[in-house]
């Protein structure tokens, strides 16, 4: 097809004036009412199961029901775990300005005492990026394999350079690669030489119970193999129930060494009286045990399932005959990450913005924004109900299109 | 009374193996009653009156229905106005980590920079004093009067050193001496010239509401005085409904310049995605205004008045004849701030735990935990039962009696 033939395909597209927004990885409103149950649910006397009235101020780091709600993803007890707000970025934002402002241990100096470096497998979760770039702490990309990092660059990195400080990374249906951390990776990771003594491995396992397939991912316990390596404070491991629950009205945890929860336990206790344990107690109650956490993401994967097979359908019919992109069909999480020709994802983000639909920037998966190829998008399929995913993925295909044949005419 | 016979008498009061907290300002269990049926309220299609799904991400600092019901207590517009999780406290402490990494604005240096001090109102909030503690930021001490902090050298301090980078106090009902800031001293720190141009003063109104008389102590609005005064943007004010709906289960708000929440704003879009907006929606719905906070705080005055009542009763009964201590009568707020005689107060707090009693530590309301004089005592008599409440005045008033016959007889 000429140039001018997808001009005119893109343009009628253009011209129904869509309003559409693909760019975050937001549940949508069907996902939202499976937990609205919770909302109504009889608290009885507001008591937790030790007896302590969640409406008053206490129990700074948690209810011991809600912490064993977390166990099975963190593989720790529930006496390595602390429950906190409703965000788990707010966990890794705090661990990250403590480690700078004081150190990760009573031990050791502050990050803000050298220039800090960050090894941030690509592409990535722009969060992640913007947190470390707010703390002016310098990020290297290593470039993410099927199996996860490229650990012989990791390795050699970390042997080597002192001020490296730590890795941040989604080891679990990886945003937004949807790549899970092979156990050779995992055990590379924990044995490694780091020549920082207070190297951290940031482990955002947002994804851990979020499945898509019948044979889900499994992800090696990092916290079990970091204490086998004699590395045990090596790793915070981060969730939260966002996107099992309410997003942003959840509720979010960290697991991790005792040592290291013990640290952090003391942090906490400035920062605030405690968390809110009516929504502890809210989520505890209405789950019970993890297990029924494993039902209800079922009923998660049925309704964005047919979401990520559209965007697959799609791709597969539209681009694939022309050898445009590269995609990966991922076993779970939230996203599909869209590798077009080099030099086309800008062009082909800004098309789609100028026809209606909001993808996410081109550059965002990579530290400072930019993605030193401009290939990467990613495509977040589960907001969207069904017909507007479909005219969205029309406008994407059609932009794709055409920011390629704008590439090779130039 | 001989020695012996008030020993004898404390000692018979120990005997009752008592097991009582008035360590902290907590509400007790009929005032969080009075708020629970908003834990149940019909939130409808979970939709702000924007249309936005409180159930998902998004909205960043807060719904504007939970914003309004802040304003009267600011004296600002909700636009001045960002509502956040459940704790005031964390505010406090992120504007003062924010401050002390970044800076108070895009042009400020950061606090960390150069040795920086607080001016702390005293007796004061322990928390207060703990996290100014925890960034190494010096304290000194400023007396407080009838009227607030003593202006003359708060303001001789503040014009002669430019490390002075801001107080840090509670304006209304203080915690724990129940004053309220008269209107002089809220424009006299309005207008101070302050050396330091980054200087910020951090107003906790976390007791605006809570009145214990008909005729409620009234302050001034500190953020249009300092507008007026050309310092529009030397304050920070914090409230939460902390202690007007769920303590730790509520939420919180701060209010500032247009130009200090701008900045406040790009911080916290690095920090967290969104607070919750399920529990701010409840807090709206359930409010709907101002007005109706009024009214709903008329009911934790029937709960707590009485108790203060009791305390006051037993002092005036058991300690003014003898003339071993001084107190203040608050119209609102938690707290007795009770001033025993010079080098009796760790003595008597001691005493009470050893029978079983637990007041908060004496020094506690002072920088460093030092009472110079030893003699402040923060009693909190909101939280026990009136039955209790009275037995842990008893030991309370035997051991202030036992501990100034001990300091007469040394």
């Amino acid at each position: 097809m000429s140039i001018s033939e997808l001009r005119l395909i893109y343009e009628s597209l253009k011209s129904k004036g869509l309003k559409l927004d693909m760019s975050r990885g937001k549940p949508c409103a069907e996902q939202l009412d499976l937990s609205c149950d919770m909302l109504n649910i009889d608290l009885g006397d507001y008591k937790s199961e030790s007896g302590f009235d969640c409406r008053n101020y206490g129990l700074t780091f948690g209810l011991d029901e809600a912490k064993r709600l977390f166990e099975p993803i963190f593989g720790v007890a529930s006496e390595n775990i602390i429950v906190g707000g409703n965000a788990s970025l707010q966990l890794i934002y705090d661990a990250v300005a403590r480690a700078y402002t004081f150190g990760v241990s009573e031990k050791s100096d502050p990050w803000s005492t050298k220039p800090a470096k960050f090894l941030c497998p690509v592409p990535g979760y722009d969060r992640h990026f913007s947190i470390l770039e707010t703390f002016g702490i310098e990020m290297i990309s290593v470039p993410l394999s099927k199996n996860g990092p490229d650990m012989e660059m990791t390795e050699r990195l970390v042997a080597n350079d002192d001020n490296i400080k730590g890795m941040i990374c989604v080891p679990m249906y990886s945003n937004p690669d949807g790549i899970t951390y092979s156990d050779e990776a995992v055990k590379r990771l924990a044995k490694m030489k780091t020549k920082a003594e207070d190297f951290r491995i940031f482990w955002d396992n947002a994804y851990g119970v979020h499945h898509l397939h019948d044979e889900p991912d499994k992800l090696l316990n990092i916290i079990s193999e970091c204490e086998k390596a004699g590395n045990p404070d090596r790793v915070y491991v981060f969730t939260s129930t966002s996107k099992i629950t309410f997003a942003g009205g959840g509720i979010c945890a960290v697991g991790s060494s005792s040592s290291n929860i013990d640290y952090i336990k003391k942090n906490i206790s400035m920062q605030t009286i405690c968390f809110d344990k009516i929504n502890q107690l809210r989520h505890a109650k209405y789950f019970k045990n993890h297990d029924s956490i494993t039902e209800h993401m079922k009923k998660h994967r049925a309704i964005i399932e047919p979401k990520f097979n559209i965007v697959f359908d799609m791709l597969e019919q539209e681009l694939a005959p022309l050898n445009l992109g590269e995609w990966n069909k991922p076993r779970g999480g939230y996203f599909i990450s869209f590798n077009g020709l080099k030099g086309t994802a800008k062009r082909t983000v800004e098309l789609c913005k100028q026809a209606g639909v909001i993808i996410t920037a081109a550059g965002a998966t990579f530290p400072y924004g930019v993605d030193p190829e401009d290939k990467n998008i990613r495509i977040a399929p589960t907001y969207p109900p069904v017909s507007e995913l479909i005219s969205a993925m029309e406008v994407f295909c059609a932009s794709v299109k055409l920011a390629s044949a704008e590439l090779k005419q130039n």
